[in-house]
């Protein structure tokens, strides 16, 4: 399939953009409308946010629609200890004095990128302020250490990324900050589609890819029952890799799910039978 | 309607603020006497803030207004690590050594411009004590570590925005910091008013902007009862943008409303039947 | 009136204080001994405090204070973040190396002015230490950083203002910086001379300026009933300005005392209801 | 036996990781499967996660595969203050303005290194972050503060040791970063195992090792009643290396095992106990 | 009287030095043997820490001695953010790059000083770490970050101030440090030897100066009920003070005793009774 | 006695270490096997650990065993603010831009020198993590910001003091910090080891030393009843050498043990009643 991109301003994309630009096309296999919700709001320039549990194929997705709409990607990893200078950008000293150098959102709203923040509610509060004109009709970016105000690239975007597991008391999105998104639900694949993702992923045959997802849906009854989390694709596809190292399938299921998830006895004991029972 | 600017010295805009001058009117309905209010505000030279919930419009008015007195608009978006420096201004390194670099705050008073303090209570209350000279009859900004005292340009004012719901005991504004401010209140606009503005900001026709509007007052309703915010005028222009790009009705109210106000089962289902008894 | 300085040395204000003297005589109403509390302390060198709740007139004071006495006024408000360097001053880089710059303090004590910490309780306690040597008959700074002494001018005098009713654990002034200062009380002018300061700073009649100090009254009766201070005089005027500019007198009451000075409905009925009666 | 290097790209080392090989062969005593699982997971590039208590020989496993493999090994000691900057690089100053220099996260997902996380749980979990954008398939590291984004060299490949008895609701790592590891679990070795390691380690015979073993062995079953850990197979071969030195036996294991591991004087006495029987 | 240096090696005061030298005798009216027990520990070179109340007189003392023994004084006034470096010494940038700054502690040290922390448990205890090499017989102070190690001159002592009330859980000397230290303990002066010292102080007559001794008496004996502590003799100095310039009696110990040392009106009106009965 | 260095490769001092050599042999009265201990361990190359309570000569003791190996000694008093930099080194400014500059324990490590961390348990846990690749068999410390790796000098040697009493669950080593270290116990010498001590130190004769020590014990009886810790050896040297000024003995133990340790009435009168007796 060739991307497209016959929904913005015809763009030549600049050159301190090209890194960002993804060439190849990401696997993804749509589960429902997701990919028509995000070209509508993607067309009608709407902050899109990305709900779901770890490891469902939120960052794939972003990168598959990034390459489908012809747009590139800056994808920045929220943390505790980002400030905003960290998104916008800050003076950098120089051979002639000090020069200022635009930081990830700051260059996506100028040249015009689609900017997705993963895992925004791990920024602290204060810092997400910092995308909210950038957010509503106004489309500008203060830089208030600059005394610049810059007008977003028609072809600027914005996207995050939301587990809403880990929202607590301390760490949530304000209410000012939630409104300004509309948002796609994701969850894990069902079971068919789910076994084929692994299969293709791990170039494994479909028998194994399928007792896989059965040992995933058991550890994900775990949840709340001694898992904060159960087993995600991700960890299915790391399984059926190692299987084709020659490991045996029970040890590789005991590598690459059971000693990451949990170092409770009980639960070990739980997912280690789930193992045996499904091969 | 042509901006005009009797209220005040003629002016011309120094280049400084060109960047900052609001070239097309912002578009406001007003719902009470928030304008007259502002101006007379204006007139003595009396600081103003702007209270009220979530997305009611009070940027929007505060665009409006610069638009239309002709002034320059400095907007700061204020979060908890802002320090005073950010507001003032700090030295930075040049290739002859260190030079002054005015804040925003300090720019708006030198040189004369409306300068806008968005979401005030985010910021320190000890970041917010530097204001306090520019808000009494002294208008000076003292520049301590220049040791310059700023004397405010005639045009110079200061307009911040506060919501109450926000208000804690750990953020409020010091006392000593509301007595220096005249109020204005704002909330969501009346039904008519609030689907004649998303009928006008989505491009969709009056029925699909009062159903939406009756979805929205329902969410409102559920404020205290699962909700923090019922749904903004803004994410009703939303989902009114994304039918217009063939969504279905009650699938574009989940993508712009529902899945973004919360993350609890129960009152999604509330909302989703909100939002199949409108339509 | 004119200034007299006939308590010192006659003295030349040097350039750099020049931007700190107070040209035009700040207008004061006296309402007890406090001008001559003052001129006793200052000849005597004796640190001043200001004490009394906000907006009640002590930064007025300080400033006309400065004007009668003829000495330049260096005001510093006080915030959680100052650091001692702030005060004192710091190296900064210049195209030969680092060199000294004064923090406004040291500024103040080196040339010879009256150094203001207005609401001195917000610095740290720890900030607050470095002032015990100006505040004692050694009247020296230590530069630690640049390893200098610093000699009082003789025209320097240190005055800070102070607030009781934000006195908490957390934030008090330690009993050694206390035992430093005398003190002058200060609380609102007497109905009186309230009105007649209303009258002559927002250029109203006597009437309007009578009623709203009713107002003001009845507000301070609110006092640990829901609100946490009345309504100031500065709110008073800000009140009677709205007025010349043809606001209606209860919307002006609204805008300028009952709106910004609480968000709890009962109490804003409750001062709606006292507006209703003093007019 | 030789280092083999049959399993990846052959490589010329490049000269900035010279010092981060290690040439001689590092001694170590496989207790099960380990070597084949690493090697594995090592072919197809998944991430690794070695997990057991102090001591136990994990961070030997990896400096012995790195020799095995023919690889570098870049080791970074995680802890609290360890800020992501420490991990991927920062602009240093230079004669000719600011440079960036790589941290040896980016070193070694640039040149082609194993990364070893030593400790990972002490680093603040929002640290770790950086690492997730390595540790899919996307294999790419964003430097946010240079806008380039590095794409991993065919042969990085991370490792990461965690204790599990470390971890606490404080610290402990994110769900969505431990789902990106595959895991090998480590234990103190067999008792004929850890005495061959002693013997050979310290250069003592194989009574001494054995009894050294015993008493190991007792301390292990004090864990949780009283002790946090029991004696590691380091401390048993320092108590060897005493005797060498013609310190006694009961002072040698006085010296290395008893009172490092307590300062309880009732379990200081059991472990006493515990020597004299085993001797 | 003449100071008189010969207890150390006789010095000529270097220039870095002449700064923090003592020129006048500061007044100082011995009330027991603590000046013979300074000087003993002085000629010993054991570290002196002075004990005792607010204002009582520790910091005239220590000046005292300084001039007594010919020795400059360089003090420091410790505060919570008080860092190592501050102490110490750092480096500063110069045109020809960093160049290392002595702190006053390691200038004390290195030319020969008494150095004066005053109010030493203020600092955090951490901070404090570094006299440790002083003030054992090593008389070293290693400057880590310069590899250098500063052998103390042999005329360099260390002497603390210390009040005992302030101490709490979270504030105290370590062990380690307190046992550094000999003590000379401190309070506030007899009546005769108090009112001597106001009457010479404040120049006013020694009926004026024994009534304000028995107004601080009452005050003393209303520690802990009400007040943290009584007026110290720096109030008393200042009362009389006012006297001189024509404030009376009662207004000036209002000014200068009660406002300062309290809120609380029940203890104001004991005070203030207090000050009825004494004149 | 003459230092002899027959432990080790013969070494030249670099001169960069030639300020840290000690060159008159320190005092040290051993109470056990103290001495031969460390040298069992400084020969196999296992790091020290020094545990027993303050002022009982764990500092005495390194200072002598490294005058006695002939080793150059860099020692590092820890506290909490100390991070890793200061122990490993930073880029430093200079006109060619920055330079590395090693700090103590990578200078100890590349050039060979004990380096003694006084009080380890004082700095932050994630700071001693720096020190793990030394105290293996890796001897390595990588600086993470240089890109380098420090092979230790092989007379490169880690040793540690460390006061149990101090312990708590917020400041303690980690388990992998503990079990890196031998250890050898220090407590107060025995009486005639004390006074032995006593009269060397301070020049007086042994009954007043042998009556210091009985004081002493008497102040250790109270340990947990009213002090933290007993009189140290040291603060009996400080009375002792008092007297020898002429200061009575009563008056001499009262400024050198009772008012330093402590202020509580009660213990006062306790330990001057013990002085009493004690003459």
């Amino acid at each position: 399939m060739q991307p497209r991109n016959n929904l913005d301003q015809a763009s030549v994309i600049p050159d301190a953009l090209k890194d960002f630009t993804i060439v190849e096309e990401p696997f993804y296999r749509a589960s429902g409308e997701e990919v028509a919700l995000f070209e509508a709001a993607y067309r009608m320039r709407i902050p899109v946010m990305l709900k779901g549990p770890t490891g469902c194929g939120k960052t794939r997705f972003v990168e598959h629609m990034a390459w489908r709409l012809g747009q590139p990607l800056v994808t920045v990893s929220c943390h505790e200890d980002m400030t905003a200078a960290d998104l916008v950008g800050r003076f950098l000293l120089d051979a002639d004095g000090t020069k200022w150098h635009d930081g990830p959102l700051t260059m996506a709203a100028r040249l015009g990128a689609i900017c997705y923040l993963d895992e925004i509610v791990e920024a602290r509060q204060d810092t997400t302020v910092v995308i909210h004109s950038l957010t509503d009709d106004r489309r500008i970016l203060p830089l208030e250490k600059k005394n610049e105000v810059v007008r977003a690239h028609p072809n600027f975007r914005i996207v995050v990324s939301y587990n809403p597991g880990y929202q607590s008391v301390l760490k949530d999105l304000k209410e000012s900050t939630k409104q300004r998104f509309s948002a796609i639900g994701f969850d894990y694949p069902d079971d068919l589609a789910e076994a084929e993702i692994v299969a293709k992923e791990a170039g494994v045959d479909s028998a194994i890819a399928s007792a896989l997802v059965r040992v995933a849906q058991r550890s994900r009854n775990l949840r709340g029952h001694g898992l904060d989390e159960g087993a995600s694709t991700r960890m299915l596809i790391h399984a059926a890799m190692l299987t084709r190292q020659g490991i045996p399938i029970a040890q590789a299921c005991r590598m690459a799910i059971v000693l990451p998830i949990t170092d409770d006895p009980d639960v070990r004991e739980a997912l280690t039978a789930a193992v045996s029972v499904c091969f």
